[in-house]
Order: C-alpha cells, then structure tokens, then sequence
C-alpha cells in the first residue's frame, strides 16, 4: 500500500456522503450495547479482584502484547487458535491448533491457576487466538485426536489475543469431512459455496492449508527450474489497448476518457521480448478470460504460468524445456510437499500422479490412431473435444503408465493463425498441448516469426490486419524462431492432486457469478 | 496461452466482418509486389548460381534453419544480430551483437566465400538476424568498438534467420547516448516517446537490457529472501466487487451484467490470509491506480512487492523482515548485478547507492525536527509534502550517509483509518513509510486487527461501514495482530540505479496517456 492509496482513501472518506451516517449511528449503538457485555463478561469471569490470586496470568490484552516471562527454562510461551474446548470439573481442556498441527492443553485449578481462571478458559470462544505459557508434560496414552500425541501442555498463563465471535458459519471438522463419511451419524459435510463465502475460515482448514502451501512450491519450482535455466523473469501488462489482440471474450476497463482491455495471455508481451534479444523469458501472473463458462476447471481470472523462448535448430527445443520445467516440478513436490499430498488426500483420495522422464511426446495422427481403436469417429483435421481428450488420458495411461505428456503436431486447421505450419506437411503445424490427468494445463506452439508469413496466415484466417498490426509489426526488425506456452496455476495443482473442481485451488475465485470475498 | 484462447480466436475470426476485406486485399497485393522484390533481389545477390562456388554457404532459410557443420573444430557456429555492416572492396565488415556483446566479423573474397557472397553480407540490413559458421582469430591491436577486443570472426558461412526493415525507427547508439553528448556534432539523442513507441528495438539496447536483468534479480532476491524466512507466497484476485475496496481511483471492468473494479492493492487479501493461519504471506502482481497523474513516479498499473506477517510481541518485527527484506536485495544487485549497473550509469550516471546495516530507523518527530531545522515549517501532525520528503534524504544522507532509511510513527491523523494506533500516545500510529534516495517506496503499518476498533476507527473517518463490511468481517472469527507493506517494484529499480523516470523500469508502462504497445 503505497502513500497514493492512502490519500486516495483519503479524498474517499472525505467523498462520503452523509446519507450512510445515520446507519453508521446504530452500528455504533450495536459496538457500545456489546462492548458494554463484553466488558460484563469479563467482569463476571474474573469474579472480584480480591480474591483471584491468578489475575495477572489471564486476560485479552489488545494494544500491548503479553510477552513470555522468561524466569522458567521449562515453560514454553506460545501463540495459537483454540481448536476445541471443554470444561470438566476444576479443568478445562482445550485443543490448540497451530496451522497444519494441534496438541491438547490443559487449565486446572491448583496453585498456578484459580477458579476464575479456568472460568475464564472456558468461556474462550472456538477460533480465539490465545497466547499461553505452558509446561509441557509427556502423556501415557496417546492423545489419538490430535497431532502431537505425545504429549501435553499445563497452562500456566492464558491471554485472549483475538476473540472469536462464538458463531461460527462453518465449522472446520465439518469442512474437511470427505464426501459421504460420517452420513448415518448425521454428520455435515459444507458445500463449496459456504466454504468459498467464508473462505477466511475454510482456508484455516488442513486441506486449504496443504493445497495453498502447495502451490506456492509449483511456483517456486517453476521459477528456480527457468532461472536455472538462464530464463528471465518480465512482468507484462494486464491493461492492454483495443489493438493488439481480439475482440472475443475479453474484459473491458473504463480507461479515464477511452476504453481498454484485460490482458487474455501475455504472449504478445513474451514474444516482443523474444523479439527484444532477451532469448528466453517467463512470467507469472493473472490472465483474464470473459467467458461465460461455468465448468469445473474454467475461472474468468486465473495465474499464467507463462514461456517463450528463441530456439536454434528445432521447436522441439522448446518442448523438451517445458516438459523438463514440469518434471522438475513434479519432482519438487513429490520431494518435498508428500505432507501436504497426504493431508489432501485425506478428503479427497486420489491416485499418486505419474510422469515419465523423459516425457512421452505423441504426434496427433498417433492419438487419432488409438482414439480410432477405441471406436472413437473423427476426421483427421477434426480437433479433440473434451470427453475424447479424457478417453485419450485414460488410454495413454492404460498404455504408457504416465499421467503427463505432450501431444505434438496439431492440424493447422485448428490452431490459431499465428501458429507455424509444419514444414514437412502443410496440413500440420509446429504446436503442442500438454496433458495431465487426460486434461489440457498447456497450449503452445512455435509462432510464425515472419512478417510477411503472418500476413499471409491472418488473411488466410481472415483477420482483420489493421487490428493486429502491432502485433506484426513488432516482427519487421528482425526476430528469432521462437515458441512457448502458457500453464494455468490452478489447473495444475487440482490435477497434480487429483482434485476435481478448479475452484479449489485458486484462493479467491473468480467465475461468471462469483466476485467474492 | 490454452485451448480456451485458441477458440476464441476462431470465433473471433468468424466473426470477422467483411469490410476488411478490401483492405486486407491490398495488403496481400503490397505484399505480393514486396515478396517479387525481395526475389529479384535475392537473385542479384546471388548472381547466376553456376558460376558461385560458394551458393551453399549462405542464403535466407525460413522454416528449416541451418545447422552447424560440424566438420571442423576450429569453427564456431552462433546466431546474432547484425549491429552495423560495412562493406570495402572485396571485404564486409559485419559487427555481430548478442545482447550486452559485441564482436567484429570479416566475410572476405577467398577459397571460403566468393564474390556474391560477400555482397550478400554486404547487403544483410541492420537488426537482421544471422547464423554464421566463422573461424575466431586473435587481432593485433584492440578492437576499441566492441566489447569482445581480442578477437575477430572470420566469417565462412552466414544465413540470414531474419531479415530486418532497412529502416529503423530509431538507431540503437542514438538511444543510448547519455543526454548532452556528442550535441557539438549534431549526434542525436532518442526521446521518450519514440522509445516507448518502439520498445521492441529500444529493449535491445545495452541500458534496457541491463535495466530488466536487473529488475528480474530484484524479484527473485525479494521472494527467495522471504521464503527463507518461512513466508508463503499466494495469488490474490485482480478483479473485485465493488463492497470490498474504496471507489476513489479505481478502475471499473464490465463483468457480464454487472460492473467490478481493479484491485488498488492486495491489502485486504493478504490480511485475510493471515487470518486464514498463514502466518507470513508476500505476493507479486499488478496494481492498478485509476489517478490521472502524470509524473515521473507514477503509473496507472505497476508490479507491487507486497508483505503482511503476524508478529509475536510488537510491529517492529514487522519493519525488521521489510528492512532485511531490502537490504538482501540491495547487497544482491551490489553483489551480482554490477554489470548491469555499470551499463546503466554510462548512459545515466548516479553515486553508488548506499545503506546501513542494521537499517536505519527515525521516527517521525524526529524528522520533524531535522527538517525544522533546516528551516521548514509544519504541523506536527501535517503529513510530508513530496519536496519536503526529498529535502528530508538530502538531510538523511549527510547526517547518516544512507539511501534507505525507515520513518516511523506517523501522525495516526494522516493514515487510513485501518492503521492502529500507538498505544502510548493516541496522535501517533504504528506505521511507517520507507524511502530510497528520498522517495517513498513503500507504506505500511500494524492494521488493526480487532472488529469492534476497526468499526470505531471507520467511524472516525466517516466512511460507509456497509461498503467496508466484508473487511471488518474478516476479522471476527480470530486475526492475530499483524502489520504489512507494500513496494512498488519499478520506483525500487528507478531509485536504486539512480534514474528519473519511472518509465525507464516498466517495460511496457501504462499512464493516463500510454497504453500501448
């Protein structure tokens, strides 16, 4: 947030109209009426201050944060939510939870705690964030419902850093429940829609944890394996002016006193730099898609995972990088997120994703070729549709025991026109998709590099040259052959996790009817 | 770029009108004439083929590109651009540049290259691309011109990969001439504008190359120095509903039948995922200011480098993983990018930029009363002008001989209303701006993490709590105390190789009067 934001917000408040006032009038009287019981409640949980020995040892403390006191070697002083909690007698038994993992904790009343305190304890609302000094003490049996099993905390000292409003909209162990377990007991599962509304709670969840972990490593991995490659790293523009690309599903900006567009892809971008001698670039950023599409794996605002690169002799230079990128990232994360795949794995089983190394590289007219023995009817310059690009996995996988490859040499006809023509065979091109779990995360191709060749192939497509001029003409000063693709962020974690519904992995989604949060 | 796009280009192109029709045919014809011309020319080039010995050693390939003899060890075989060529009897002269690098090379009548060989190096245009087979000999003496000064390439084959327009809309020494010089013999200089307009060939100069390797190491040093120190990196939306954000300098963005706005920031998403346990999050990605400025610091769309983190006991532990943050990405340019700086400041020249370790760290008052001193009048609760803030790192530099430096503490009355307070003393806040040589680069604070004082904080400044509701929200159900901030990555490059203009570190800027290319 930048100095301009907070003047902007600023001239907003100094904009805002008086009619909100009288509605901000009884949220105020809302604010006093509970703060008034909340203060009621406090009173009542610490009883008189007289007779509570304990009373420096708890309370919520909000400007000035409680620090350990550092005299015990053998207490530990830690933050954390209250995952569960359960009052019993003179103890008060909490569960508390720290991201991915829990430990059972205790308040007994004794000689470091009173009776107001333990009170006090059980009175902390679910999802409260308290800090606790603690000893820790080693269990005889192990505590099954939580991760550290071993042991258990004695709370010394407990403060409210953060109370949680005690209604929760969804409960965690709720939204973590795999489809159809614990029906008989009546148990709930929570729809995608409440879990994505309350998206600040769903993400607290094991699963959420795990899958958003992982994808920061895909894109860490992504990053590393191009920077070790000699890739470098462009940011592109999202805002784009009505020339450079097309017209269809596009997003439009009010762009002060004109109009202008959401970036589609940043292959225009990629290729100038291409054009500009930076050799091989990458970037990483949000692509706009205005479709109306309400699919399990479409967003109107996902995360490109973008390539280009110049080659010397062959296109397949550029394939053998960009299998190899992946391979390097399905490495990584077989490596080193097995936690998290577990963890996912939990709600939603899955097999383990296999990829062979090299990758399996297969021509089109070898697909056709088993589609056509599997029965399916299609002509040879017919482009896959979904269901027969599922089968294709399914028969790949049967076949070759991967669940990644590329599909190479697409039929012209049905690439765009800036695809280079196969030089071998006209009716072919230099283009590829890639596949994983039988679903596209890929489309590439080598690009026509020649101004004159572009011309050509736009008019055989007949497009409008004024409207790509731009882009042709950023091809008159000389340019290498080049070719790249573009990977969609979230479509690779929910197929690398075997997950079935995009929105899954992308934290905040975007759909033709979801804006929100 | 995925399957999607490559639809929705065909629909596009069906839905290509006829009215291009006409038009597009008079290009094809303009194209046809261009491409007899080209033949004709080759043709002289050439010359009769029986009787050149040499036909096979050089050419103009299109899809299937030359490959490396192979034959004989002493060659090279490399691709490079054609920087200048000058032919002189039965000798060319050809300086071949990759990037940063140059070298000179000789095509010279021989038992390696005939007569109209030589001519067609001779007549290969500016900026055109090449694939040369070439012998590399020492030279006697220097070869002041080029940075590869021993040696010479002695050309014995050359194919023309690409072959550049005669005329270049700007000359690439002209764009990298520094200001004032060469004036006396009428040299040119290239402004701005013509640069931007044609950034495809200025990206190709020496400065713009440095330039964007150096931006690329900014972003690589900022994310893996916050993923060691157990930061999350995490995607936030761009497009948002109206409820979450203000209306002062937004973009709007028709999304089907309703209307969306363009994420000012990421603030709101980050400090939910730090509600949601992720403890330590940073992004990368575009931000988008619909201000109607037109300086030298501003853009309408921008990368932001953006940090939010609970912290245990006190923000400063905030300001400290910002600064250290900074400081490995200021000892990471100095240590491995000195090439790139070097190149820069031959054209731009700039002192080194300096900073302390452990950062520097003045609070507000107390710049206050340095500027006092030096004679400027204000308020002490009155926010710094920008000429005040650039007076303050002159004062800053003298005083403690640093670039970078931290100002904390701002008056609480010139921050938003989601910055809490200092608890000590209710005029001041917990926030903080930092600048490198006298600019800000970043803002940030402790937000307040607390439903109820955030509502009481909105109140204060008068805003619509109904607008602001789903961020109140957010913090309901539990949020640990946390404080972030966010750094324009552009003002990092611009002010840290000491150049003017913020247009210089965007490779394709956008402002309120540039939105191509």
């Amino acid at each position: 947030m930048t100095k301009d934001e907070v003047q902007g917000a600023t001239e907003e408040e100094q904009a805002q109209s008086k009619k909100g006032l009288k509605k901000q009038q009884k949220e105020a009287e809302k604010a006093a009426k509970k703060a008034e019981k909340q203060a009621k409640l406090a009173a009542d949980q610490q009883g008189s201050e007289e007779e509570d020995f304990a009373k420096d040892r708890y309370g919520v403390p909000l400007m000035v944060l409680p620090t350990k006191t550092g005299l015990v070697d053998q207490l530990i002083w830690l933050r954390a939510r209250v995952h569960t909690s359960r009052a019993k007698g003179k103890q008060c038994f909490l569960v508390l939870r720290q991201q991915q993992f829990n430990v059972q904790a205790l308040v007994a009343v004794g000689d470091r705690a009173s009776k107001q305190m333990v009170k006090f304890a059980a009175n902390i609302t679910k999802e409260s964030i308290v800090d606790v000094e603690a000893s820790v003490r080693k269990v005889e049996q192990k505590i099954e419902s939580c991760t550290q099993q071993d042991v258990e905390l004695h709370i010394e000292r407990i403060f409210v850093i953060s109370q949680s409003e005690a209604r929760l909209p969804l409960q965690l162990e709720d939204a973590v429940r795999p489809d159809g377990e614990g029906e008989e007991e009546g148990r709930a599962t929570v729809n995608q829609d409440t879990k994505l509304d309350n998206r600040v709670i769903d993400l607290r969840t094991t699963t959420s944890q795990a899958i958003f972990r992982l994808q920061s490593g895909v894109c860490k991995l992504f990053r590393d394996t191009l920077t070790n490659k000699g890739f470098v790293e462009i940011q592109t523009p999202k805002i784009i002016s009505a020339a450079s690309e097309g017209g269809a599903n596009v997003f439009t900006v009010s762009y002060f006193k004109t109009s202008a567009y959401l970036a589609q892809s940043p292959q225009l971008y990629k290729q100038m730099c291409i054009c500009a001698d930076f050799d091989k670039v990458f970037c990483v950023g949000p692509v706009f898609r205005a479709e109306d599409s309400n699919t399990h794996r479409h967003l109107t605002e996902f995360v490109g995972l973008d390539i280009e690169m110049a080659f010397s002799y062959h296109y397949h230079e550029v394939i053998d990088s960009i299998t190899d990128t992946m391979v390097q990232i399905f490495k990584g994360l077989r490596d080193n997120f097995q936690t998290e795949i577990l963890t996912v794995n939990k709600q939603y089983p899955s097999e383990p994703f296999k990829f062979l190394e090299p990758t399996l590289r297969l021509e089109y007219t070898e697909a056709l070729a088993m589609l056509h023995q599997a029965g399916v009817e299609m002509g040879d310059e017919e482009d896959l549709s979904t269901p027969n690009e599922k089968l294709l996995g399914r028969l790949v996988k049967e076949k070759y025991d991967t669940d990644f490859y590329v599909l190479d040499k697409y039929p012209l006809a049905v690439r765009p026109f800036y695809t280079m023509p196969d030089p071998n065979n006209a009716k072919y091109s230099n283009s590829y998709d890639m596949f994983m779990r039988g679903e596209e995360i890929l489309s590439g191709a080598q690009r026509v590099h020649d101004a004159q060749l572009l011309t050509e192939r736009a008019m055989h497509h007949q497009i409008d040259l004024e409207k790509i001029k731009s882009y042709i003409d950023s091809f008159r000063y000389g340019a290498p052959p080049h070719g790249g693709g573009g990977i969609g962020l979230e479509r690779v974690c929910m197929l690398y996790l075997g997950l079935h519904n995009i929105r899954q992995t992308s934290m905040f989604p975007r759909d033709p009817k979801r804006l929100t949060p």
